[in-house]
């Protein structure tokens, strides 16, 4: 399980483009995402640093957990 | 112009949410939106009704100003 602290996520919409952002490059990723924390939580394949880099494409800043 | 206050906008995606719901309808609509006032302020044939309900099915809050 890889997990990161994600700056800038605020609603539904950004829920739903951090997770489309590493489904289409992993249909099988499981992601789940707490905006109240801003943590995300990603079971892929993916290198955590592929997986960073996606979701830092999306605005966001990210940091390992 | 039409004036909505509008509640839980929070990023650009809430931005780009409300402004396609309206040019959907509309797509010579006019629509300015300021996140930090949260307002919505919107140039349109369409009546102040049906813009408030289009932006109702997006998820958010609505007055009419």
């Amino acid at each position: 399980m890889q997990v990161f602290n994600v700056q800038g996520m605020t609603c539904g919409h950004c829920v739903r483009a951090v997770t489309n952002a590493i489904k289409n490059d992993d249909s099988a990723a499981d992601v789940q995402i707490d905006l109240v924390k801003g943590q995300v939580r990603v079971q892929s394949v993916l290198a955590p640093e592929k997986v960073m880099g996606l979701i830092e494409q999306e605005g966001y800043g990210v940091q390992a957990v």
